[in-house]
């Protein structure tokens, strides 16, 4: 492994047609040291057997994806989303992170304030469980082009806010430069969470439109200042490994690998 | 006309195919007092044309869209914009509204700092040219999700800052609920533009995604609240003209006739 590797992950959905054994025996053969991995590709593997698949590559797991989605529509449905992201915080502990990432989640109609307030209790009820089993809670802001599907929180202050009532070693930030890059006021923020960053993600904002799911660019593809970003995380005390997280057509359409090798480079050139 | 309809406007993107003599006819017919015009549309038909046009049907032109696009790369690129800018503060003039909508650019490179920079000094070379005119500068913060491509103006608290910072009765700041609806401060924004809102637009937010420059949604339709924007807006002084602005393939292709009684009816259900 090059030392100038040491930091980076592979988020798996970036190479979304690899199992988890694929992704690990991938990032091991590259010398990328980290993996992000996801629920449902640990659930195709199993769990027992995922976490035996890192033990033997010799991976560190940079986090989990994800808990939240806490808002619904009735007392049922939140507690039942309130049991999942208890189980989550379980599958991370086992799988040897201490981060689960949290997408907090849309409101049921169009009330979004009352949906921001049932993310807060949400994570309030989960956190007894992430004290418990030593796992940390990371609030992923959202684009605001994902408040109606996704998540009500879109901003980093939002995810400061929450993180400064809380106010729980357990409860902190993940920033993906997808998410906050154009946010006038984002690095005062940044430096607000020193002491609570969790994770960061990088990948790029490509012109030019598109669904905004499936469009997420390759570093140097776009228009984020990865650099100056990766150097206000790092300046705000952040030294954990960087997650490479791209949702894409045209990534998944290419071979593992080539992604793999094309992560490296971009990553050195235009991160590091 | 109906009294209900006082303040509604027709935004011409709303129906991309008519031209200027067809969107004003068909609104003096719908009993829609307003219009939104844009400056394609008026180039097409003539300005002193559009602007006889308009007399004859008795229309009154809420606002003219657009100006702005500030941020270039060149000396010479930025004095073209501003030049562009003062034929749009005429163009108004002769049309008889007072509202210069600012779409305000997107930069040219990495650097959006730089960008908002460009954004503010470019309003303020305008602005001589517009107190000149009686022509006010409405500055439309634009969803994130454009910040790449068409605004780096992303929130109602940026533009708020420019109005404040330039300090001119002649600047001001229009909403538009699509750009705005999903900002955690929204409310604490909008009062504190009290004074200076030159515009109000409404639409709706379509949950499910898609390609968010021609899929905003037909009022009622999505998410967000708009009767509370509504009013939030009057409590801050706002008693002006309510433009309906939607980008959609499917609104496109309906009969002119039928979006507009589509319009009537779902301003007075959702809106008013």
């Amino acid at each position: 492994m090059s030392a100038d590797l040491a930091r980076l992950s592979l988020n798996q959905i970036t190479i979304k047609s690899w199992s988890v054994q694929e992704a690990a025996e991938g990032c091991a053969q590259a010398g990328i040291p980290w993996i992000g991995l996801w629920r449902d590709k640990v659930a195709e593997t199993g769990l027992k057997e995922s976490a035996s698949i890192i033990r033997e590559t010799g991976l560190k797991v940079s986090s989990l994806c994800r808990g939240g989605m806490f808002p619904a529509a009735t007392r049922a449905d939140r507690a039942a989303r309130i049991d999942d992201n208890r189980r989550a915080v379980g599958e991370a502990a086992v799988l040897g992170t201490d981060v689960l990432v949290l997408v907090c989640g849309a409101a049921p109609d169009r009330d979004i304030d009352a949906a921001r307030r049932m993310v807060e209790e949400g994570i309030e009820w989960v956190l007894p469980y992430a004290e418990q089993a030593g796992i940390k809670l990371g609030i992923e802001p959202l684009h605001p082009v994902f408040a109606a599907d996704r998540s009500v929180i879109s901003t980093f202050a939002q995810a400061n806010d929450i993180v400064e009532r809380l106010n729980s070693p357990q409860v902190g930030v993940v920033m993906d430069v997808y998410h906050v890059w154009w946010d006038p006021v984002l690095y005062t923020e940044i430096e607000r969470a020193r002491g609570h960053i969790l994770g960061f993600h990088v990948n790029d904002w490509l012109r030019g439109g598109g669904d905004p799911l499936s469009s997420r660019g390759m570093m140097g593809d776009g228009v984020i200042q990865l650099r100056k970003m990766r150097e206000a995380v790092e300046a705000a005390g952040y030294a954990g490994p960087i997650e490479v997280e791209i949702f894409n057509e045209e990534v998944w359409a290419m071979p593992g690998e080539d992604v793999l090798e094309l992560i490296g480079e971009r990553y050195l050139e235009h991160v590091l």
